[in-house]
């Protein structure tokens, strides 16, 4: 892997990629696992951090870390105005002060984390950001807000006018992708079809691209127990997932299966024997990383033009200004995204 | 853990259950590891292991461990017959020699294996023997025999007229089942009903007294993602499992869910805060223990009035004869038939 190393570096040195994040629900551990993030001293030589949101919870997030970094307030993205003697922040100027109750979902927090995401999109799409994070969003702040969010992959799809987004769940080198994500178990076999699951494969081979993984592996699990026995529980194994594997081939891409999902991530936790996993829904994705992985999960938006990760985990109100937050998932989100936006 | 293992001590002491073991296709690795694990010394300080098969077949397979220890031959199952000194053999009489390729699947063997197990079921159910540990059978050579045979679950519960048989698997205290197994996945949410839900959390519960657990917990996961994320997803969490949950709870049994399948088992490995868990369908329960206990799983036929289990391989034809057999899954099969089987 050093060799790989070296040429990343080679590649990043040119100029570090400029991170837009969000800060998530101001009531959750959002605000003050971005602040930790940022602080952590690794984060500088990789990319140029910048929040996008109220600098008032920002103020107040660096007040309870006891750090008197100034905050520098910018106008505008424009790329002189980076250092990591003060804390960058495009300021959204809405979340009043006094109006949000740490650890209580509200209509206020559910609506400033959708307009900073909208932004923060926005400046990625002029490209005057090379990426986002995005810290964890509430569904019941969300919901209060009126706002009719179903998670960060459709909006992203939507904003980027891509027909699709996937979620690709990261844990160091354990990288899975689920074809389908929020549906009801039994609509899944029917969204199983050729050009989704193609759709995917060529979402995960040009994530794994941006990662410079070189000559990537790609693995694609069955949709049926044993996928399917030869037909005798499940038919969409050959209908669908050897027709678009081969298409994927085809392309010229490296990608094996599909494989019985259930044996395929055996000791997954000690050795990957792929780059990256195809699985066909929700939970034959999320249970096999969450599994072994729980604290430390990343999911990076792929399939769209830009490079947004968002962190694993929820909002945590139980745990919030309480100083005890865990900034890891955050870290390795904005690590990847500046990994993947590198130039 | 001390006081339930010296109350479980107390309750063995009076006599050690007699536990058929039948030996799997003869071509694959079942004779060996049969051999090894019979061989483990604390088989015999647990039960009386009686293996139900060819004769010839368990000579060729102590003769390739260069064990030396006598054959003998049961006349028919009397509960005088048992020592430690000779290794006691049911001949079914069905493996001819040299008729059988090692590594090769053969209608032969399927055969073989379908009526060792058809004895070993009538001989329990008749109850000359406790309980019965099956070695892995190849679904190519039963074919071959021409045997409709779906596994083992659907064909104990056949034998023993039974409404379900379900499949536990165990990996030392994880233990997981699906209310469903081997059918399509579209399949799934049609035969999640109120009526089998209850059935397999009442197996599990019975499973569990049989191991002696005290007061044992149960969880159950939800069928669709985030168990429907209050009906944006699936509705079968409200419709159906919750209802059977609360029945359950209504005879007395310890079960918590329906819990989103996905966050359920983080960290598995390391610490079960349930004695059981009961998942929806062959990928949930599957992925789960698999990924984190793959080379010692032992399935656990519940939900018939026998005690039954098989190992969690196959037949392993590509290493068959060669005697490196992991013997590991089998020793604990048997273990837990004894234990379960235990008077």
């Amino acid at each position: 892997m050093k060799g790989s190393e070296g040429r990343k570096e080679g590649k990043m040195s040119n100029r570090k990629p400029t991170i837009g994040i969000i800060m998530g629900d101001p009531a959750g551990i959002g605000p003050e696992i971005t602040i930790k993030s940022i602080l952590a001293p690794e984060i500088y030589s990789l990319c140029h951090p910048v929040v996008i949101g109220d600098a008032r919870i920002v103020r107040a997030a660096l007040a309870a870390e006891r750090k008197d970094l100034p905050i520098h307030v910018l106008k505008g993205m424009t790329r002189t105005q980076k250092d990591s003697a003060s804390l960058q922040v495009l300021d959204t100027k809405n979340v009043e002060p006094g109006k949000v109750v740490i650890g209580q979902a509200s209509a206020i927090g559910g609506k400033a984390v959708f307009e900073d995401l909208q932004l923060a999109i926005r400046l990625a799409q002029r490209k005057e950001i090379d990426g986002v994070v995005a810290g964890p969003h509430n569904k019941y702040s969300v919901n209060q807000a009126g706002i009719s969010f179903a998670g960060y992959p459709p909006l992203i799809a939507q904003l980027t006018q891509s027909a699709h987004a996937f979620n690709m769940l990261v844990a160091g080198s354990f990288r899975i992708v689920g074809v389908t994500l929020h549906l009801p178990l039994k609509e899944v076999s029917g969204m199983i079809t050729f050009d989704l699951v193609l759709a995917t494969i060529e979402a995960v081979q040009a994530a794994l691209g941006r990662l410079r993984i070189p000559k990537p592996r790609i693995a694609v699990t069955g949709l049926n127990p044993h996928c399917g026995e030869e037909e005798l529980f499940g038919t969409e194994e050959e209908s669908v997932l050897r027709p678009a594997i081969s298409a994927a081939r085809g392309r010229g891409m490296d990608v094996s299966g599909p494989f019985p999902a259930d044996s395929l991530f055996a000791g997954i936790a000690e050795k990957q024997d792929y780059d990256a996993y195809v699985a066909m829904y929700h939970d034959q994705s999320h249970i096999a990383i969450k599994t072994v992985a729980f604290e430390r999960i990343v999911g990076l938006i792929i399939g769209t033009p830009l490079v947004v990760a968002t962190v694993g985990h929820g909002t945590a109100f139980e745990i919030a200004g309480k100083g005890i937050a865990n900034p890891g998932p955050m870290t390795e989100a904005i690590k990847l995204v500046a990994q993947s936006s590198s130039l």
